[in-house]
């Protein structure tokens, strides 16, 4: 059945079913916010064969990446979600099945976190777009920043890089599964359609925050981008130890070593966090994190961001990651 | 110039230019909320060739409707603007100054109610998609519901209809123009071009709900839309007085009666605010407001919605407003 047929109320009715707790249509939603906590603000968008693609996509994971992005920008501001709205383009002759399965994924994700869809609209076009604002809410001194990294902080990356890049090749080139086993392949398809948001380390962060400063963002337009802004918004630089990217020889042996290395630095939406601590508390961090955590680096006094393998190195540059438009 | 052009950073630096003040990007953005108030949330999705064209909307009208649509979600929750935020998406071969000027054409119209635009997210897509989630805060004693009416309140309109959708038509077919004056011409396109939502009746609606009830929701759908859906919502009924749609025989001077009466209960995005109150309160808000309020009906017990002429009733259906998909 499609969407034509059964029309816009037909569509919300269908919609309500699905999400039972949820209120979808033009109405305002009213909600509380702490009055100790700031209410905190984010918006994304994803676009049909610019996001996600009938290929590389099913339908209930272009719901839950459309909501990792936006929790995970609330988990790197430190702040915990409250609710969502859902902007929906759909064309007339979309399957009401697939809206449903959308809806399915995003209700999935959002109920790890007791998190509401608030509101909504449903629209007409011819290209599936979902956009998301996402609310949270966070106690002024559990904000994490982008402009407060120091010199002597080192770098910490939360868990592996490059696997949503890796599990998109896959699906883009399903001949190169011959190379992998099901385990590898189920992993990096898995980091691509269904990744995770790290609200789960809020309560550690919230922890060392009571001391010391946290300077951080996640890591959705790819690891070297986070680290360069970090750097640029903080006034400092970076040194990237190659050793220490894990994932690059873990990748290489899959991928060319090259691909490895760009997919770890530029691959993007792999939805870790990308944090600046002192060392002594990032190494309590990785401890309690496990192995995928990794101290990467360090930040430096020096305005350049590199990448140091052995005695050679490289400057790392923005450009190199996903530029709408280019 | 083209957004191919310069791509995504570019573009976010023009309209850094455009919006000095205003956070344009990924970033999440902090507010602090009233805590005595509750937050209101809503989303309104426009989309190219449904809710705008070339030929009718100009990039600035684009921008001011979208604002103007959540804006009116607001006020008609009873909720002052906190901030909004803007997720676009834009195909690369759209101009630059296209975009700029959607971007003042809502610029303009915040900046009339101190509204921020306080984050969002540009993304590259075949169709122009401007989605928008306005924030307001309203007082739990101030907040405008549709489920409150009651047998006895009288229904206001807190001014014209079928102004929006008469202007549409003249856009659409300029040759209608030679019928009508420069001065009419001009009012129906500023209309559908350059709404104006009802935040200017707040304080008066504010002060009358210290000891009454109101009633309400604004008539983006269409007035009819909007009583039927207050009635249903309320479990009552309500009877129109023809005599009393000021605008029918207004509109009929320049198209036909039987347009001017269907662009007054159906045509839609004229933002009004539709209110049920106390007579008394009702005759009161007309003064303040002057002659484009009127008192065009009351709510009654026997559940339908009928538009009473002389001795002739005809009950309004909601299926003849607009619907997507349809």
């Amino acid at each position: 059945m499609k969407i034509k047929d059964i029309g816009e109320q037909g569509l919300l009715k269908r919609l309500k079913s699905f999400c039972p707790h949820d209120i979808i249509g033009d109405d305002a939603a009213v909600l509380s916010i702490d009055p100790q906590q700031q209410l905190v603000v984010t918006t994304d968008v994803l676009v049909d064969r610019i996001h996600f693609s009938q290929q590389t996509t099913p339908p209930d994971s272009v719901g839950w990446r459309a909501i990792a992005a936006n929790l995970s920008d609330l988990a790197a501001m430190g702040a915990s979600p409250v609710g969502i709205t859902v902007g929906l383009s759909l064309p007339g002759n979309l399957s009401v099945d697939w809206v449903g399965r959308l809806y399915q994924g995003m209700s999935h994700l959002l109920a790890e976190y007791n998190t509401p869809i608030i509101g909504g609209d449903i629209c007409r076009s011819e290209v599936i777009t979902v956009s998301i604002t996402a609310l949270g809410q966070v106690y002024p001194n559990h904000t994490i920043k982008r402009s407060t990294a120091q010199p002597g902080d080192v770098i910490l990356t939360t868990g592996y890089h490059g696997m949503s890049r890796g599990g998109l090749e896959l699906l883009l080139n399903p001949s190169l599964a011959k190379n992998l086993g099901n385990k590898i392949q189920d992993r990096l398809i898995k980091a691509h359609q269904y990744p995770k948001p790290r609200l789960d380390l809020l309560p550690h962060l919230w922890e060392i925050m009571k001391t010391h400063t946290i300077t951080g963002m996640d890591s959705s337009d790819g690891l070297g981008d986070a680290v360069v802004q970090i750097c640029t918004m903080s006034g400092v630089g970076a040194q990237i130890q190659l050793s220490n990217l894990q994932c690059v020889s873990m990748i290489s042996q899959w991928f060319s070593s090259e691909q490895a290395l760009n997919w770890v630095l530029y691959g993007g939406e792999d939805f870790e966090l990308v944090l600046c601590l002192a060392e002594e508390k990032a190494k309590k961090l990785v401890e309690i994190i496990g192995q995928e955590a990794k101290i990467i680096g360090k930040i430096v006094e020096e305005k350049s961001v590199k990448l140091i393998d052995g005695d050679q190195e490289q400057a790392l540059s923005l450009t190199a990651s996903f530029q709408h438009f280019s």
